[in-house]
């Protein structure tokens, strides 16, 4: 699992004067390694600190609270990983797992060579944990890493697209189901749980799942989780969801009204979906991330409305947003085997709004789309 | 909002010499502030840092990204707290909210006078934060405080219990809901969506929810996450709910079964439910936790049945387990004030098992319960 990803790192660290390095990014460690701990409630409560990656003479140790390595397990089957865990949770005493992780640190630290230059990802290491090495640093010298793994993660593996595909066909499922949940009378909170319900129900275990759930009367109505406001009988509701199964973000939005829509919605969502349809047509290998979105927000202008304050797009994988983005004057050059959204939307604060996204894999002569969920306007 | 856990956290800190501090753990920022930050789908993609807390010269400053400013805003009326934001989102350019905070930071840094000694929550705050902060710090010495608001913490407020008893009526709620969908056939996945489902709808948002929704046949049946397993006629399941809302816990368990309950799941409901009775009639201001818990599981062990192999019980506030644990040996004294969770369980695994679980709050003369959920076997 994740092997080339990890032999991509291992070239990149050792090219880079990299000895050993803890990897500490929630993004980087499911990239590296394909596990993904839970977050839907928070950090582990009996952990001393995130799953943390160590790695070291060509090796990668997953290490991890006791109670998530069941969920780590498959990576200790790795030729070059194995899965390390130390005492979280107990009744005999009190819960010290800084103390048990401190001493699986030095003897991971000590079970290799000499070592001058260690890399950290220090935006999401904890302090402490450079604490608890302090002793046994010696004289080696933290090297920050944080992001050198980001522009490896733009060109997707096969076993990134199947995990992808699994989310994008998640997220078609829970459109379905809040499509059918607009009516006038329900809130945006139940449209949410519609969704919700169906991805769950799909998966057969939890989800987390962002993104979007706000009707068009809301002052900021570009997004924003549901809350309670009512569907009336006309209002627009923009639904953007994400899933994240095994890690990996779909993404995906749609625009829907209970029940006809006006002659406004239809106006602006006949220009977002030819907005739309223009950015597809320019993803091939080749193309320029920032003349994608001028022309995307040209057509918007262009048809006589307010351009959108977001970006034109992005790709996506072990995190929601990442590179490249379609933002202005981006000189990103778009590869075969990116994953990147497009969503244009034309929205007037606090009346109405409307969003429209796909997902797409660009290939050799242009893109493949990923999504296959009804934008239309009404089911 | 949370003056007097503000006013106590400034008499501790000052007592034990720290002349400013860095607070960067959810519970202890919650506690301090009111304020929660959304943890469903992971840290905010577009922070340098999780939320931090900066204490000097008697104020609170809030550190958020943002995109979390306006969740923040209750904060910013307080007289001795703030808000201060970092730029995080931007389509003007690549994301630096790195930069962005560590100007944030060493501006709060630099407006306040001469001090030496700096409280950081190092098991929380990235190495990146003290990195932001190294070149200011002059003479300054980082002194760890991890954990030392917990015990602060176990005592409730009337703010405080006021957001519990909000929690506990939607886990009242949620089990309800699950009660309802325990029907042969069903996953533990749709008995775990009605719960969420009922519980979000009557909040009326997002609720970040645990803990355990696992039938009787799972060879590890005290607790798990809803997965696909399905139930049969006679399974039983165990449902163990949190929500989060307002950044408090509730906790609850019950346990019930598809169609008619076996001999022997009434036999261990019943035992469960009176050693649940002795240890609530234990609860009073005095009473030492591992004698509750010493009891309570002797009562168990007296009727014949394996003990179960975690606590008693526990509190619960800013986080779901908190100071006073109910385990072997502890000598901690219950005070009014205190919330205590108590959950004794019998557990055969791969076969059934049975938990039940109330919540109660320690007053002058004993114990009022907090959770009114049917825990009876059958609905």
């Amino acid at each position: 699992m994740h092997r080339p990803q990890r032999e991509q790192a291992h070239a990149l660290l050792t090219e880079r004067g990299v000895d050993a390095a803890l990897f500490a990014s929630p993004a980087s460690i499911t990239w590296l390694t394909g596990f993904a701990a839970p977050v839907q409630t928070g950090a582990n409560p009996f952990a001393a600190a995130p799953p943390l990656l160590w790695w070291a003479d060509g090796k990668f140790t997953l290490i991890v609270v006791d109670g998530l390595a069941p969920l780590a397990a498959a990576f200790d089957a790795e030729e070059d990983g194995r899965v390390a865990s130390y005492r979280g949770y107990t009744i005999d005493g009190p819960i010290d797992s800084a103390r048990h992780l401190r001493e699986l640190l030095q003897a991971l630290w000590s079970a290799h060579g000499e070592r001058q230059h260690i890399g950290m990802e220090s935006a999401a290491l904890p302090a402490a944990v450079t604490g608890l090495l302090a002793g046994a640093m010696g004289g080696a010298r933290w090297v920050v890493i944080d992001g050198w793994l980001a522009p490896l993660r733009m060109v997707k593996t096969a076993e990134e697209l199947a995990k992808l595909r699994e989310n994008f066909r998640l997220t078609d499922i829970g459109h379905a189901a809040a499509r059918a949940a607009v009516v006038a009378g329900a809130r945006e909170i139940d449209v949410w749980e519609a969704a919700r319900t169906a991805v769950e129900q799909a998966a057969g275990c939890r989800v987390p799942m962002g993104n979007d759930c706000a009707v068009g009367y809301r002052q900021e109505n570009i997004g924003g989780w549901p809350l309670d406001f009512v569907l009336r009988d006309g209002d627009s509701i923009i639904v953007d969801l994400s899933t994240i199964r095994h890690g990996y973000w779909s993404d995906s939005c749609a625009t829907y009204v209970a029940g006809a829509p006006s002659e406004r919605q239809r106006a602006i969502h006949r220009v977002a979906s030819e907005a739309l349809a223009l950015g597809a047509g320019l993803l091939r290998p080749g193309a320029v991330a920032g003349e994608i979105d001028r022309q995307v927000r040209a057509f918007i202008a262009d048809a006589g409305y307010p351009v959108y304050p977001h970006h034109t797009g992005h790709g996506v994988g072990v995190t929601g947003h990442e590179a490249p983005r379609l933002i202005p004057g981006s000189t990103a050059v778009l590869e075969a085997g990116m994953v990147i959204l497009l969503e244009p939307g034309i929205y007037f604060p606090g009346e109405t709004g409307v969003r429209v996204e796909d997902a797409f894999l660009i290939v050799e002569d242009g893109a493949q789309r990923l999504t296959t969920h009804d934008k239309s306007l009404n089911g």
